[in-house]
């Protein structure tokens, strides 16, 4: 009992971080969206895409979380858009209190999409509001088609599901549409794009997804 | 500072708990071995060609762990060999007294070894003993070959490394010989096989090395 009391309070504090930096994303009109995905998803990969499919007077950013190196960041950095690695250490998961830090040196008034890659990790980073608009899961499908199922916390709570890597679909015993009926189980309203980083098939569609969420952003920020 | 001195109370108990288990082991000479991975790098597929290879008078049994479902638990139970499915619910990891509870009503009398999947995470498992004689890491080679350099504390810990999957290395950017490179900075002495659950190639290198394994329990426990 004493071990749940604590949580709850750990994640309330988490809450109280998060709900402030929601309100300062509206604020400077910021579209924030937290990536989250197992080990090796891709989303590093879906970040230098996207980044590289950008003009380059977009003002995007990206916050990298992983729980040793700089990996990450190095490879994002390339893509000339400002970048910040936060290592964990050993923590499992991105908190709000990290998110604020990493971005004290940065000026809000100069960013309009802030992307942030979470720790890999299915489990731990669902409990964990960042104050980000929106979850992304990315699910690769090298993983199998009952992740869903088996991880329902973060595709009930993700808008988007990245089913990624789809041009291995030839070479693995995996059923997309099955995939895609498991997280329509856990969660009906899913909003599902399939897309190779290797060969940029479904980056489209990704890419008109987030445009879309941009725009709402924009349209909520102004009414507010 | 409340938070470090409880997750310490937590993990004490755990070893306190893990240590009656291991003691266990030993007396009644079974290998445990704990196998660790991301989510979808395969382990219940390694376990199934695993059993599927024993001769029916094996005595071996499976712990398998997830969130949710009891998907992993029915397709092991094929083999005909003993396993039962731990769900955690919400928690991301095994520990020590979830092992404990399921052990209940076996028999450790007839059991030679103990096979234990844990719950798909790189990062949590990693600190919760669950009395195993070797913890196993197993790495999918659709995963990007720095994983042992993000997630150390896993691959420090474990003494085999399965690289599996490889029937995929023709269709993904995997540097074998840099992944395993990168395994032996964080453990210098670390084992590793590369299997293919698909085509099969490697299993005998797994099934060897469980063997021995398998011969030195024996022997420990007769030394004892």
């Amino acid at each position: 009992m004493e071990r749940v009391s604590l949580e709850r309070k750990v994640l309330s504090e988490n809450d109280r971080i998060a709900a402030d930096l929601r309100a300062r994303f509206t604020e400077h009109d910021i579209l924030c969206l937290n990536l989250i995905s197992s080990p090796g998803s891709g989303k590093t990969s879906l970040l230098e895409r996207t980044l590289d499919s950008f003009d380059r007077r977009e003002r995007a950013a990206v916050l990298t979380g992983d729980i040793q190196t700089e990996n990450d960041a190095k490879r994002l950095a390339r893509s000339g858009f400002p970048v910040k690695q936060i290592t964990t250490g050993g923590t499992c998961h991105l908190d709000a209190r990290m998110i604020e830090r990493a971005l004290l040196d940065w000026r809000l008034e100069d960013i309009d999409l802030l992307l942030i890659e979470n720790v890999g990790n299915l489990v731990c980073p669902s409990s964990y509001d960042l104050g980000e608009a929106a979850k992304v899961v990315v699910l690769s499908v090298t993983e199998g088609e009952d992740k869903p199922l088996k991880y329902p916390s973060i595709f009930f709570k993700s808008e988007l599901l990245v089913l990624n890597k789809i041009d291995l679909l030839p070479y693995v015993p995996f059923d997309i549409a099955v995939a895609e009926e498991n997280a329509r189980r856990v969660h009906r309203d899913m909003e599902i794009v399939r897309v190779s980083c290797q060969t940029r098939e479904g980056m489209a569609e990704w890419l008109s997804w987030l445009d879309c969420k941009r725009g709402n952003s924009r349209a909520a920020a102004s009414a507010s």
